[in-house]
């Protein structure tokens, strides 16, 4: 049952991880934490691949979308531990005949969103490539006052939230597989920038950090489903989903699909999954921003290690099957 | 005349790079620099791609072999700059059909080396690649007493040096390109060695920062004539270089290479590269540990920013063609 991207990274870090004076933490979060000798931060260093035909296809976004996008997934890593993008290297190789005007609209791109969140380009590496475009990309960040949020951080009892809407990149995915990359109306425009160029949470992480109010945080890329697994697993709790409280884009029924399936499966929203214990629950509702997404409470922790959920008040709960993305099954 | 793979990197340097009160240093050479809040030394951050087919072919290592070889390329790039490793990242995309101890094994080549330059592995990324194998590796360096050289550094009348034996990875390559690659004699084992498990100069690269040495200085990845005319673009220098001054690897004549070409323009020996003003010269030459590999001094830096050779004392001075490993030519 245990996804095998997951079972590799384990097994890797059985092997291969070394302990060091100035590492916090490893492999195995969404991102590693390292403290410089002296520094008055930490520092936060994740990396990210995408590769075209698996993780994109190269008409589905302008170059400058993609090269949003490819930032983002790596920023979204840093607003899941509560803390500032600051710096990012952009490795790519690409295929014969892309003109030069690709390459510096895909910057373009990065630039765009690092402009955004204050985080620079500092290097990175350019390559022919046999076939296909690869883009790795690795982005550091530094905390205030030292606060970073873990996977691992979360209790039985604690209330699990999201911020924005799940299974709206999932949506927009749906109608470019469809051959539909033209829009007519608001919701698939809505989908189709979710998924082409989401926002990194960056704020509403850092504010979540500095407050207190989340005792373990994630972002979710590859798909509730999968994602809510890995952090139970850091916890070692359980969970209960309650999917009549996910914020589900309920439009993309208007192309077939299913808002609920998209919601726990789909992958690449980048919004936020935290766990609150129960007693900064209203707090955390009366002091939440209103210019941040809205949250939801979609459900809490529970003991044991079962991840569970329910259709609906009463139903039964059921297992939560990690049927979003993973690379290697 | 320029190389096409530095000119994207100016116009990517002139367009995308901005300012950051933390930066000290950003695209453009070896590695980043970073100066956290507070900290006591300087960050360093280095990144590269290695693609199957492009940059090598699976048949011709061990994954062991190219585990350790693609970080070897990282931390070479963190010796040109004269800092220590202490963490990396490894990113691999990888096609269906490979094993998973082709994985264990590649993982245990780097950490293998990783570990005789106490360089921690602190994460990364899994993938599946459409097809081919696809590398990227993110190291970091820490300063010791904020010292770093750049290549910027170099003056006209600096003297030239460079450690080890230049072209004997390029002698292995063209072994296995002749499709020899069971070794018969010593010098074929070295040339393979060299290409297959070159040993980054981080313990020289240290001593000549710490020293005060080296004023400018990087590694030798895409052949010296290809480097040698990034260290004088980035010093505003000339250079000539004295071809029978070379420390060529001779033996390759054995098997029909020419050894002051493949010095010349042969890729991937990564040894370093640095310019000593001249009245430091005799210190350096009495001070270098013996444990070391030797340093020879094969030319000098001239005012102007003509890269040129001679191939024996008294013959014209010719330009030095760029030659070596190009991505983008």
């Amino acid at each position: 049952m245990t996804p095998t991207e997951d079972r590799i990274v384990s097994l890797l870090q059985r092997r291969f991880a070394s302990p060091s004076p100035l590492l916090v933490k490893g492999i195995g979060d969404d991102a590693a934490v390292i403290r410089p000798k002296g520094a008055e931060e930490l520092w936060i260093v994740t990396t990210d691949m995408l590769l075209e035909a698996i993780d994109f296809r190269r008409g589905w976004q302008s170059p400058q979308q993609l090269g949003w996008k490819s930032l983002a997934a790596n920023l979204s890593d840093l607003a899941a531990m509560g803390v500032q993008p600051r710096f990012y290297t952009i490795s790519l190789a690409l295929p014969r005949g892309l003109p030069r005007s690709w390459l510096v609209q895909f910057f373009r791109g990065s630039a765009s969103l690092g402009g955004r969140h204050k985080a620079v380009l500092i290097g990175g590496d350019l390559s022919r490539s046999p076939e296909g475009i690869q883009i790795s990309i690795t982005a550091i960040g530094e905390t205030r006052r030292r606060k970073v949020v873990y996977r691992s951080g979360g209790r039985p009892g604690d209330l699990l939230f999201v911020t924005g809407v799940l299974g709206r990149s999932a949506a927009g995915l749906s109608l470019l597989q469809q051959g539909r990359d033209r829009v007519r109306t608001v919701s698939e425009r809505r989908a189709l920038d979710s998924h082409r160029t989401p926002d990194p949470r960056c704020a509403a992480g850092e504010w979540l950090a500095q407050g207190g109010f989340a005792r373990a945080m994630m972002d979710l890329s590859d798909g509730l489903s999968m994602d809510l697994r890995r952090l139970c697993r850091a916890s070692g709790t359980g969970a209960l989903v309650l999917a009549d409280q996910l914020p589900c884009f309920t439009d993309s029924a208007d192309w077939g699909c299913d808002p609920v399936e998209l919601a726990l499966h789909g992958g690449e929203d980048f919004e936020l999954l935290f766990c609150v214990p129960p007693r900064k629950v209203s707090l955390l509702r009366d002091a939440w921003p209103r210019e941040f997404p809205p949250i939801s409470n979609i459900g809490w922790l529970e003991p044991g290690t079962k991840v569970t959920w329910r259709s609906a008040p009463g139903m039964p709960s059921r297992p939560l099957a990690p049927l979003g993305f993973d690379h290697f099954r």
